[in-house]
């Protein structure tokens, strides 16, 4: 993997990614020319105390004045120097920018007082754009090509996880209009938090009492039990597997986890990555192939927080929310699930399973 | 308050509740006919082991397949005994009757085994129809009809809770197409659940925690800090007092409470009965007005738990979670709140509370 480190004339970080040699980017382009956003620096954190989590408040998102053309695509390399895009012309394959609209930034504002506890919102918010092809879509993108995409998320992974005010890196993808999306140019997020979120600490405080039960993993048990069963394993690539949950909250939710229990993608080695890139190419081309047409959805990875401890339960996955649980159809989070934390499902996971594993997309896999 | 506890042909429950005298109800319908739904009983709960949570599954409710005509509504009072509602003819008010699609049931099946816990759907899934009036809207409903609704809540609260198989009762509302509503007679749900679901027990968790350091509820502090700081007061009701959190996850998040830090319905007086109703009645005209058009929210009531344990650190309050950010922008769950639990806001609470606070509705309030 080849890496090139820069700094955009508005101060933003950019990191250029490739399989192969790339020359040495030319000028860096930003839509902001080199004004720095001050904006971004009044989020801040506030408390919630009867949740218990914290919520961030960036007030400069909503007044995103910058309002591209249709045919102006801000994470397509830049063309002509007049309307720069956020991104250099150039032979990279992957590209990971600091978003111009950050919740989280690594020199936050004071916050202000109120009256429950506020914090600076720390941290990160990155965009990573996943190929220069604005037509594409990452399951569509050929395996080596993916396996690099799982490098950069390592690489994003452990800078930001080696900064002290980072706690918990998220690595996601949300796809779609329905799920918000509003660029259509393939790409996800990172978000690095300055605290361990309540979902990751939920799941982890699981993990770490099955763990000092057992003294193995909890999901390591689960992905086992699951091969044993069978009824639910979507594609089954030796070192990794792509399964849905016997528990799974969403009709077509799928996760993605290696064999081996590594707590995050800091202890991937080669095979790994090559077999957790063919899962997620299968799983993605399923989910676009069950109804023939781009399916839509939240992808998230859990793996372990960057707070300084060691986490033998932590166990990297990859979780999947589709949008939709029939065709036309969405899942709608409303009363149960908001209000109380209670998703109630019409679908069983195995006859979900069956349809997922049931769309043929071998061939499609290794082209 | 009047009262008739029914039965209908097809074996569920069914009240009407009126506050005037009201005659014997005549023939009581269901669009089932006689026919039990047998389907219902083959829910069941499974363990989501890294979440630590309960998921429901209720395969039969995607088989729905009672598509209505446009012109037949099954939540109004049956005209033609050819083709009866779920209503009968009547002088009523407000109706309840056990979902025809239940999650949660009385006499719920025995579960399959599976490779993680499972347990029956025990409890329950009642429909809640606040008017005979279709075209009306729980916010354009008299102040004594919203004082009746709150009663009806509180005698399904008090029933539903002396159950030994029902330990929370979530009472909510799901208004408009965007949080996934098809009916569109103004209703609401109630569910019973046979445990308490994880957002009220990590509310509650947290309340216990406060209450045993200062002797006082966490809600009623921040209710009076609220009063205090004034910014994001909507309406002061004395008894009752509808404002925005400080900590709002949601653009327009109003909650409303009573003074008194009463555990749950059951403890409602008449006093603060009338005050609930007056907040609530004018928190939804604000929405209403705010764009001058009905504004879809997903409204839940927390309150105690009905397990058996006294709660004195529960505090009865309505929380509403709004579908708009923006006129025309939804808010979307997305990564950071499906993947992590943050919520990204992108409004302050204080700004918001002033454009709700100056809806004038004073006039509208006492109509």
């Amino acid at each position: 993997m080849q890496k090139q480190s820069l700094t955009k004339p508005d101060g933003r970080r950019l990191w250029l990614y490739a399989r192969d040699q790339m020359p040495e980017a030319g000028a860096i382009p930003s839509p902001l020319g080199s004004e720095h956003d001050a904006a971004s620096r009044h989020a801040h954190l506030r408390w919630h105390p009867l949740r218990g989590e914290w919520v961030a408040y960036a007030t400069h998102r909503q007044q995103r004045t910058f309002l591209p053309p249709a045919e102006f695509n801000p994470l397509a390399p830049t063309k002509d120097s007049r309307t720069p895009t956020e991104l250099p012309a150039g032979s990279y394959d992957v590209a990971v920018f600091e978003n111009r609209f950050p919740t989280f930034s690594a020199h936050p504002d004071s916050p202000p007082s109120a009256i429950v506890d506020t914090a600076p919102a720390a941290g990160a918010a990155e965009v990573v754009v996943f190929t220069q092809d604005q037509t594409a879509s990452l399951g569509g993108l050929p395996l080596w090509h993916i396996e690099l995409l799982l490098q950069v998320w390592r690489d994003r992974y452990i800078d930001l996880g080696s900064r002290d005010d980072v706690k918990y890196v998220l690595v996601f993808e949300n796809r779609g209009v329905e799920v918000g999306v509003t660029l259509h140019h393939p790409h996800g997020q990172i978000y690095a938090y300055p605290f361990v979120p309540p979902v990751a600490a939920r799941e982890l405080e699981q993990q770490q009492t099955y763990y000092a039960e057992h003294r193995r993993g909890l999901l390591q048990s689960i992905v086992e039990a699951e091969c044993r069963d069978g009824r639910r394993i979507i594609l089954d690539e030796r070192r990794a597997v792509a399964f849905m949950p016997v528990f799974a909250r969403y009709a077509y939710e799928v996760w993605i986890a290696p064999m081996d229990p590594i707590p995050s993608l800091a202890q991937m080695d080669d095979s790994t990555c090559a077999a957790l890139a063919r899962a997620l190419k299968g799983t993605l081309l399923k989910y676009d192939g069950l109804w023939e047409r781009p399916f839509p959805y939240v992808m998230v990875f859990h793996q372990a927080p960057t707070d300084g401890a060691p986490h033998p339960e932590a166990h990297l996955h990859i979780e999947f929310y589709p949008a939709y649980r029939m065709p036309g159809r969405l899942k709608y989070l409303a009363g149960s699930e908001l209000g109380a934390g209670v998703f109630t499902a019409d679908t069983l996971p195995e006859e979900k399973a069956a349809e997922l594993r049931g769309v043929d997309v071998s061939a499609l896999v290794n082209a």
